[in-house]
């Protein structure tokens, strides 16, 4: 499939890796390539230099946007979420229309220090505003609530005996995701329903977030026992 | 140990019964004991009348709020999470003061229909509420991320392969309540840190009702595999 990962940021880069590893075509979406192209620091993230990273994944393409979310099949939003409507809009409404757009942002709040707070919750989510705002696409939220390397990588932990959930409104679009999904391993993919269950799932950040710091270690996911 | 659970629905119950089956000593707490004696049609949420559930299990006693919190050495708070501060009240300050109040309820709001959002969320929490409100109390958050029946007989289910959450400032009372859901059958009790924790339990909520829409029951609970 030929897919978009728009975000140069870890979670973009483990996408776009473990894509090509799986036999994808796969362009990077940034917002100038050559500004990508020139760092030679590492980031705030603690992310190596991208050119640093590209050379070390050859297969992967560098484009804008606009350009990578073009010829695409499905794009993926690796962006943080308080950038992400205006990611999709540089990206473009028309190269979004028709296509899975894969979100797997949160909608995250740092500006009060930590924890961060939601800057939308309950009553919206980050994955209902990308859907009214690009109605054409075919969002699925998916994937927001572990970290990016049990995203992609899930059978590092416990063999991947945990769930995922995917929230939207196109169920072919679900079933694509879906077999994405089990593409990279993952064992129980729950459908919540509507993207309005997104809800729920951007909700569950406070909580994985408070993990993290009880559990020390990143590494833990959510099991749904039934 | 002499437990006051307030509450006199279907949470409630389950509690006092579950806490009388382990030796306890139980009294529910209502705000009208003589209202509560006279009920006679299943209420809205389908529970049999009170008295015949009473008379259903004879070693549960019967009080207002206050006089069932006035011995208690542990309040448990079932009431719905819209009553929960005016029904604190009502039990007093000072009946609470020093006490152990494991709050296990949810601030749902169903005031425009389902799903309910939350009347607190992110930046707050009930428990943190109860807290503030009650400053000697020993507030604990915990077993509101699942049904009431799983909060006090776990291993009907997955022979409790699951996790509960405590969350609340003081070590000893976050003690006490882990060995009260250990006593419970509780297997994996994560303490998550202070009160302030308890947002993102409570935040679970919205994901915690529409998995109930997806898997057609809500005989299911969270693990935290890690």
């Amino acid at each position: 499939m030929r897919i978009a990962v728009l975000g140069t940021g870890m979670v973009g880069r483990a996408f776009a890796a473990r894509l090509v590893g799986l036999g994808h075509e796969v362009t990077i979406g940034t917002r100038d390539v050559a500004a990508t192209m020139a760092r030679a620091e590492t980031d705030a993230m603690g992310n190596s230099p991208f050119p640093q990273w590209a050379a070390e994944h050859p297969a992967v393409t560098l484009a804008t946007f606009a350009d990578a979310a073009a010829p695409a099949e499905l794009v993926v939003n690796a962006t943080a979420g308080s950038a992400t409507i205006a990611v999709l809009e540089a990206a473009g409404a028309a190269n979004l229309a028709g296509k899975v757009v894969l979100d797997i942002a949160n909608p995250l709040d740092y500006s009060a220090g930590m924890p961060p707070t939601l800057l939308v919750k309950d009553t919206d989510s980050l994955g209902e505003q990308i859907q009214r705002t690009f109605h054409d696409a075919r969002v699925v939220k998916a994937l927001n609530t572990m970290n990016a390397y049990l995203m992609v990588e899930p059978r590092q932990l416990a063999d991947a005996d945990f769930s995922a959930f995917v929230s939207g409104n196109d169920p072919d679009a679900k079933k694509t995701v879906t077999a994405l999904l089990e593409s990279f391993g993952h064992t129980d993919v729950i459908d919540l329903g509507d993207i309005s269950t997104a809800r729920g799932t951007e909700m569950i950040l406070p909580i994985w977030i408070r993990l993290w710091g009880a559990l020390g270690t990143p590494m833990f996911n959510f099991k749904i026992v039934r």
